[in-house]
């Protein structure tokens, strides 16, 4: 007997998505992604240095970081300002966000230049982690276009589109894109990174509650991939003409 | 000769000003405060107990954060966690931000409660910590009408209504609500939080370039009243009804 | 054409493997684990209370956590002590390693009682993680045991055995327990925890240098399957009579 | 009914006022200034370089230090460094310290130097920000001294004098220069930083307790002017001769 | 051929030195020692509790705390509030002195109360903990015995004087308390601190240029004896008639 | 009568000392050093620069850095990385052991270079610190070695063997090599570090409980130089030939 979820959606259905673009004046891409009542602030900033470990390289890098406003959250969250430093939760969701950007950007193209990724959660209501990197995605190909723009580089360098959603198992059912609701009481959450092109990026699957067996795991995957499809075709319609120039290098 | 300001704007006229009152779902209290390109998030939230000081006191207590977002401002700041610590302008900002609200609070009706405002700037064209302050008196009333909804307290606790503007001398001009640009260029600039009733909660005034008169200070304070005065006029609409129960237990 | 391993072995095979028992005089449990060049000790310490979101729930909880000696690296590791805290790889991996155990404790028949785990890496040379969790597992029992021993608890509150492996495709070969050598030179690399039963407690494969199909991965977890049976087969050599305690209060 | 203040002074004198120049024997400038019994060591130290943002400005910086010795107060307080950081009070005490002493620097005179000055509070009996600042002047002049004497600079870059008072409203009636039990019971309390030609540099007023009409305010800054005279006086006593070379650069 | 040393003083004298008798108007018990150009002030604070390994213990406590001024030094010292946490150096001098005044006192007569000596160096030109020790003693002595005066206690709770002193060799020759020039040049340096009765409590010598021998060891102690007994008459004549009771209730 | 003391060692005999000679693969000297069931890991790292103080002077530095493992000891201890820092015990340790080596290490034949020594205790049952540095002498002089080996420097920078033991008096009466058991139930304990030749390099003696007297300082003393002799010998013996080279190039 299935499950019922809030506003009637179906176990294998996305709450409503929008991306709202350029979301900020100041920041070289920016964009606001909702996805149910889960709201993020995504930037990216362009700095004209690399970490030391890349100097001379000729290569750029990605970096993000990832926080949570006090009231973003069910009982207010201290500020790690407060606590002197970033939570462990933050730092692991943040080099997720950046490891994943990276898979797709062709560092060479970018040069010697660090994009810095903010995402910073306005309302949390399960998947910030996935919210953050679909939206960052949008964020960073206009911070990348502004670079084109200015002929600082000489072409888009973005391999593929990239998006991300959770999966989990609630009771023994499938479910796509848990809410906070849902995710608490997941025997089985999953997050799943994919490209345009359905390839996997970053996997993490967790069970506290009862291990999972390569069936459930197999189930998992096959409806994340439907769900990073549907999120990938909202980027392409919001980023319109610069859509096209996604992958465009590629040999 | 006058400036010539953005938009248009006289002298001696505030920015557009719009405030979006329960702008998050999770906190007893909310607003989105807009002045111009200036945007901060505000919230209120309970907390049932107070700092050791007050404890058996029967009195309650207001207390701010106030922190920047990364890309709310041209060139990006680093996080306060990643520094480790809120900075010493954060800090003296939300000391002001809660030595201001609880002079309009009646903190004996409150009871022994904490009230936790914060104000998270996602866009910071100058007025911040004025615009914190005029958006939080919002987000203040409507955590403390919750507490009156639900019986906890008798009475709302608001002796009158608050709010903050920024004046300065520009070239030698007054000018009313600077944004961050004719901030920059100010040889004076000063903060001023008042009252409903048109009395002085605080008064900062700063000359770092060029010290000030008696007279241009006096100056300065007449205007203050004008731009408070009207921006407590939007208070008193976005509230609506509850506007009415401001100042109501005043004796 | 087959990669060459460091000491000839095959691309499906383990590293030598040995787990020493009650390496520390003080601990309630440990356990040196080596494989290959890399050695972990891991000890496990009783606390007689909970973390506070636990008390009065009749639960246990299990934590970990994890730091590199500053000369266990190649190069010399600075010390989270002087940094003054610990870094986000160690925090990202200490909480994996808390998270995998406590799939496998029967959490109430543990009683209000924190088990500290604490896994301190002499020598990193590639899977410090994945060899703490099994080295752990070893350590966790002998402290549980005490506790049944001293009649503190009741039975042994051990679900299954739990042990975990990286694999990796290093130029497109599929690779058994990586070295760091291999482990830099990776395309995908992925850590999976299994249990005694072979289910899946987590699964994280990361491909920050070329995305992995949906065939790559089955063939990843296939062969992780094997390795880790061939590690739990190991822990139950070194429990001895302790072993057949493990599961036995399953329903 | 006029208050009773301690040693019978009149509501509108200041305590007894002493200011030992060069108390210290290692700084460029130093002072040791006693207002009743308050006391503050005042430092400044000449350093060769500026902050980042002065870098090829040719313009010097000046900023200033505030900490409490733990036994300088009624109860003791626990020390900065224990805490890890300066607490907000200190923060924002220092900065105004630094921002009311360039006020009357011609930087470009110093040019690219740093002045720090160290506000040290052996005994804290209220005023110790006002005090600090007052004595802060005293030092600050022997060390730009110190540079005109060696040749480093060509004149004294002092366009005035400085120095502060507080002032406040306690139970109805205007004070100057409130101690630790006036502060504590004022309604209003302000802290006023004039030139010795009687221009405004800072202004703070705070009414936690009440708010305060404009006439109150004009009261205050009345009394406020009169005590800075007073102050003054003394600094010029004790600079003597260095006392006539302040503002003699002025166009 | 001998040294010369400042304003002429012989290899085997002290430098003047003074106790001011209760220079804070607030501690229990404080004093200001200055030793040449030493200066250094203590101050003695009770708290009516002990650390945790003390509770139910029916003993006392006597914890210490030290830091430079910042131009206590040659150079400016940056405050350790700024760096975060009190140096190495700091922590380890505050650990000699609450060590050194433990060994002379009572603690069970003290009962369950904490003394927090501080220790603040206003001039440091050698010597700073030898003189933090000695200057301390005489205000930890005056807030025991304002302990007795209040009936809190029963008795002076001191077994003995307490003082100490350097002495070093300083290109080959014997000197006793080493200004901040001849410390720096020495090839050894010892701080000895002793009772009145001429027992050791501590002794710390380092010979980071050249190791020692036992016979200089010796010449080294015979002179300490000598300069901490013209100490301890000093500290005699400053408590004058509550010099008497210490060591009264001696068995 | 005498103390019987574990295994039945007599007074002045120290426990098994056993010390492995590059213990670690990649740390340039290494040494597992076991005294009793005390056992540190100590290492040596040689990097190619020296702190700010020693630029441009041709000579090098030694330092170190010493830590607990969290169940070295009876009760857990709680990680310095989790607290924050490094504890002012740690530190008071690991500044004795970087100077004590320093004053057997010829800085001008090292040159500007600087090395690193790790001290981690992974067993401590009385006598690390004195452990620490009689193990990391040996790792310290394999690093040494490995750059008179590759042409790095030009002979052995070490002037002569170093080692250390504690001593102290328990119930009256004079023990070597104190374990955690003696060491609490000491009234005066001494740590003493004496070269090979036989000189004093440091010596720190405590009396928390008891002043102790000229006379048994010298018995300790006496009592240090046997167990010092001893260890060189081990020491002697387990770097074979490369001991002949300690004090090649004194003159």
């Amino acid at each position: 007997m299935a499950l019922t979820r809030v506003n009637g959606r179906g176990p294998q259905e996305l709450r409503p998505v929008t991306i709202e673009r350029n979301y900020l004046k100041y920041a070289e891409g920016s964009a606001l992604i909702c996805i149910g009542d889960t709201r993020v602030i995504c930037s990216a900033t362009v700095e004209d240095k690399v970490p030391p470990f890349l100097r001379n390289s000729g290569r750029g890098w990605i970096t993000a970081e990832y926080a949570l406003l006090p009231r973003s959250t069910r009982e207010r969250t201290v500020r790690e300002a407060t606590r002197g430093r970033p939570s462990g939760r933050s730092q692991e969701i943040q080099r997720l966000i950046g490891r994943a950007l990276r898979s797709v950007v062709d560092t060479a193209v970018l040069g010697e230049r660090t994009i810095w990724v903010d995402c910073d959660v306005l309302q949390a209501d399960g998947g910030t982690r996935t919210a953050a990197i679909t939206g960052s995605f949008v964020a960073l190909a206009d911070a990348l276009a502004g670079l084109v723009a200015t002929g600082v580089i000489e072409r888009l360098p973005l391999r593929d589109f990239l998006a991300a959603v959770s999966i989990g198992l609630v009771d023994g059912e499938l479910l796509l894109d848990l809410d906070f609701e849902e995710d608490s009481r997941a025997d089985t959450d999953m997050n799943v990174v994919m490209t345009g092109s359905g390839q996997l990026v970053e996997i993490q699957g967790t069970a506290e509650k009862h291990p999972f067996s390569r069936e459930e795991m197999t189930a998992m995957l096959d409806l994340a991939s439907e769900g990073i499809a549907q999120l990938i075709a909202i980027q392409r319609r919001v980023l319109g003409p610069l859509a096209e120039q996604v992958g465009m290098g590629n040999e």
